[in-house]
């Protein structure tokens, strides 16, 4: 049956999730459980945040974290991050306040100019374009008067419109490449609007416009922060050998690309998660910063250091264009916070909080990266998700976690360790209890069915009372288990693992031997005489050594771990322990 | 007083809200009742949420959408995307339907292979180092055993360690360059742990780590998405034409980097969307596709198209390092649904998904920027968010829609058109109206006080009856308007809108006037039987025109209409409309 569905988009939100439950979800009745929880009980609520995309069937919850003591320009904030990865807030934290008490961040803007273009298409002759566009550039302007008109009362507009010949690239392809101030708007739907506006007025016969759009290459919409001391202010045991080794790490980043890729994406891990809390546009960011970083055709590192006359000096530069007004940033109730938390900033003053916020993730991956390494810290915080993840309880997570210092955290060492505290006490059976082994045992039909395995009731209590007789030298078994073998099994027996279900020792013919005894309880008296003797001769030889069919030479001490593994493996296959 | 704070971490969710309302929102409840009413009402949910991160105090929703009729490699997929900006749902959904016919997406994995790097100093004798390397070339892999057993298990693991020579672009720098194998997992933590160990085990007197870290740089971890048909299947009013412009539009974007940036960042919209709803690092895929656009040595378009044989072709190539287990994708209970709602993809798999959401994204992007323009049908979404943060009802909605068709939609242009709708229907008074006129003025004071402006009661009532006279011509004003004002003033007669709360007409004198009439009453009388005066001259010489000081010539229609402003207005001034 074929999933192709017309008029979804028209479906209701409730409508939409049937569809999906039953095409995708073959009609789980938890999928629309988990996609309802995160609906907000407040309906209106709900529908805004339903309203600002298309298909909406519910909310992707992002964490909304807060990293306080950031000193930018003398300056006290507290910078709002989204972000779904572990030690990017508590990093921005510690690098904040590291910083606060050594004169802060240092900030400004250089520039703010955006850009847009309208590419087209014109093969005659040039000198006649050129004419064209001279003369009609004033119309071209005033073709976006009802556009500009607002912008141009906050100081904005149209700064400049150039014609562009790129003809030795691409076969008559042109451009009208349009510089613009937009404030405190990030702008996206003024240029682009400004721009079709153009398009119309410019556009004639021998004129085809492909394309008009702004750009989210912003090189001219530029920022820059920057973190300095004195070397010695750095503090730590080595302050010179820990600037040094800084440094490296970011001419490392400067130089290769593999590196400064990496480099820039923990930047950017700072960057996009104040870009995200403030309602803007990430992907309009990363563009743009990536781009920056390979404008010299080999792409770099977006921050760099230097170390002169006892100055640690970390700065970055790099574009962003931002809006504090428009968009999502008075809708979204949660982005709006954000902008009132740090004192409702203008779209220069965020540029620089922003810069700032990347400058001090950068720090503070470099100072982990070039000191105790990077997952130190974050291990923590995986070790955190991976007990969340298996529902731990706060006893649980506090015992791992502190099993977990200085050991290397990884999700299956985790999940063992969990594990291992959550098996059940084992009930070790004292084989050499007589009363309660009897008592055990009598309960037990001769043709008792096992759990797992062949044998039945009283072929089990024979077969324990075998085993004990190798032990007591009543039953020879000419066996040979090599020193190797010896050395990697034997240890075993210390531990308090269990003999393994399924297990079957190779001395131990396929099919259960048959019956010894005539009834259960002559076999179960055969086995407690055993037992006694099996005490008997070890206590009275110390130096007793009997060699395990399987384990090799056991002295009484191994014999006597084995016999309580062996007891309570064979108890359990009938379910007595 | 500062807010640098000591132990933020420490506190709880709710001392942590109580300081950030105290120390950035000037204690506003309205603050803490917002960041609140984001928590889920299941605490143990919400709870798994906060422990993604740190210090988070909320949940920041992003819009959980779903793009359905995608075709990838014969099979039927719904596309699971969380993005706040509009439209790019909207457009993925069409473009998934509209290749759904036409043979759907053809994707392939090229490659999965990741990159890490330990980073070194060393200054001594090339050779010892090469010799030192492969002599502990398999002791450094060894050192890995506990971290890559898991991983082997399913196949992955380290597959070489090679030792790079990079002393020519830095001082005694040399790197070890890892390549892996992750399988379902994106695999950082496992990389980073890898090399960690690999650099411990490699690390001697003379060779300084500087640090270890995976690369998000990944070519070599690629996929490939191509949609194609015959170029008249491409359906519309000339296939040929748009074909041709559309291939344009991209080769524009490879050889222009202005255009590239937004034309990739337009691919991003659909790659992140599906990257964050499964869980994945967004800024980790930024960070590699940019840097892959930039790898020629000139940012370039991450997809290309080509016509040939009347075949239109159109393609991405991409690195993608993603991961389906493990992180966030079992963790978040939307990023597990997102998987389990494409079928629980492998990693290869969701390369390809993902990569065919970033094909479709950029299809519907260049298909609307070389036809009507991307502003149409994002103009319709942006207006949807205006009407929302302007709490617009149903019926407004439809309205503003309804008038916005073949308009051009600006913020301020809506706030006009709702605010024009909104305002309240003005209660104009009816100068002419004897007893009313008398009924509502006889109940104001004579030293009445007014809501703006300076004049009392009866000054007012004298002051209709002075421009009354005006037009009476009893009162001879010796007032000039040049034609080109008269022009420009006198059509505000023929609209609704009101006279202007502080306008003052230019030949008013600074103070009222001195009073005329001893009483109140009096001054009424006056009034009434200058307006009944006013009809009078006025229906006897139809071609009667007077000067009006301010709006110029007026014949009895604009000096009616005038009248009833100016009524209306000093009504309004003492509330008695």
């Amino acid at each position: 049956m074929s999933k192709i569905v017309s008029g979804f988009s028209k479906l209701t939100k409730e409508q939409k999730i049937d569809w999906l439950a039953k095409n995708y979800f073959e009609n789980q009745p938890e999928i629309i459980k988990t996609i309802k929880q995160y609906w907000n009980v407040d309906e209106k609520l709900q529908q805004l945040h339903d309203d600002f995309i298309e298909n909406t069937i519910s909310n992707f919850y992002m964490p909304y974290g807060v990293a306080p003591n950031f000193v930018i320009n003398g300056r006290e904030y507290v910078i709002p991050m989204v972000v779904e990865e572990s030690s990017v807030v508590a990093a921005a934290s510690l690098v904040g306040k590291f910083w606060s008490t050594r004169g802060g961040f240092k900030t400004q803007v250089i520039s703010t100019t955006k850009i847009g273009q309208v590419h087209f298409i014109y093969a005659g002759n040039k000198n006649s374009l050129q004419d064209y566009f001279t003369k009609n550039k004033t119309e071209l302007r005033s073709a976006t008067a009802s556009i500009t008109k607002n912008m141009e009362k906050r100081g904005g507009g149209i700064l400049d419109i150039e014609l562009i010949d790129k003809t030795n690239q691409l076969d008559n392809y042109y451009q009208l490449h349009v510089t613009f101030e937009t404030k405190d708007s990030m702008g996206a739907n003024f240029i682009n609007s400004c721009l079709e506006a153009i398009a119309r007025k410019f556009q004639k016969d021998d004129i085809e416009i492909v394309m008009s759009i702004l750009s989210n290459y912003v090189p001219e919409c530029l920022v820059r922060a920057e973190v300095s001391c004195k070397v010695e202010e750095l503090g730590g045991k080595n302050p010179e050998k820990f600037a040094q080794k800084f440094e490296q790490a970011v001419k490392i980043a400067e130089i290769e690309p593999y590196r400064a890729v990496t480099h820039n994406k923990g930047i950017m891990n700072g960057i996009d998660a104040v870009v995200l809390a403030t309602g803007n546009d990430f992907r309009a960011i990363e563009a743009g910063a990536h781009a920056y970083a390979s404008r010299n055709g080999k792409y770099s590192s977006l921050t760099h250091c230097e170390i002169k006359d006892g100055v640690f000096r970390f700065w970055i530069e790099l574009p962003l264009a931002l809006g504090t007004v428009g968009g999502l940033t008075a809708l979204h109730p949660m982005a709006k916070l954000s902008l009132d938390m740090m004192q409702k900033p203008s779209a220069r003053t965020l540029m620089q909080i922003i810069a700032a916020a990347g400058l001090a993730q950068n720090f503070g991956a470099l100072r982990a990266l070039t000191t105790k390494g990077i997952q130190h810290g974050h291990m923590k915080m995986h070790l955190m998700n991976i007990l969340n993840q298996h529902h731990a309880t706060e006893q649980e997570k506090e015992e791992v976690t502190h099993y977990f210092e200085g050991r290397t955290v990884s999700h299956s060492a985790v999940v063992e360790k969990l594990n291992s505290m959550r098996k059940p006490a084992i009930n070790w059976v004292d084989f050499s209890d007589n009363i309660k082994i009897k008592e055990s045992l009598s309960k037990l039909p001769a043709k008792a069915k096992p759990l797992f395995g062949k044998m039945k009731g009283q072929q089990m209590v024979e077969h324990l009372s075998t085993v004990t007789q190798i032990a007591n030298g009543n039953w020879k078994v000419d066996s040979y288990v090599s020193e190797e073998k010896q050395a990697r099994r034997r240890p075993y027996l210390n531990t308090d693992g269990e003999l393994q279900v399924g297990f079957k020792a190779p001395f131990l013919s396929e099919d259960p031997t048959p019956l010894k005894f005539k009834s259960m309880d002559e076999a179960i008296e055969d086995l407690i005489n055993q037992v006694n003797h099996f005490t008997k001769v070890f206590t009275e030889d110390k130096n007793r050594i009997v060699v395990h069919p399987f384990f090799g030479e056991l002295d009484y001490d191994f014999w006597k771990k084995f016999q309580v593994k062996h007891f309570t493996h064979h108890f359990k296959q009938f379910g007595l322990v």
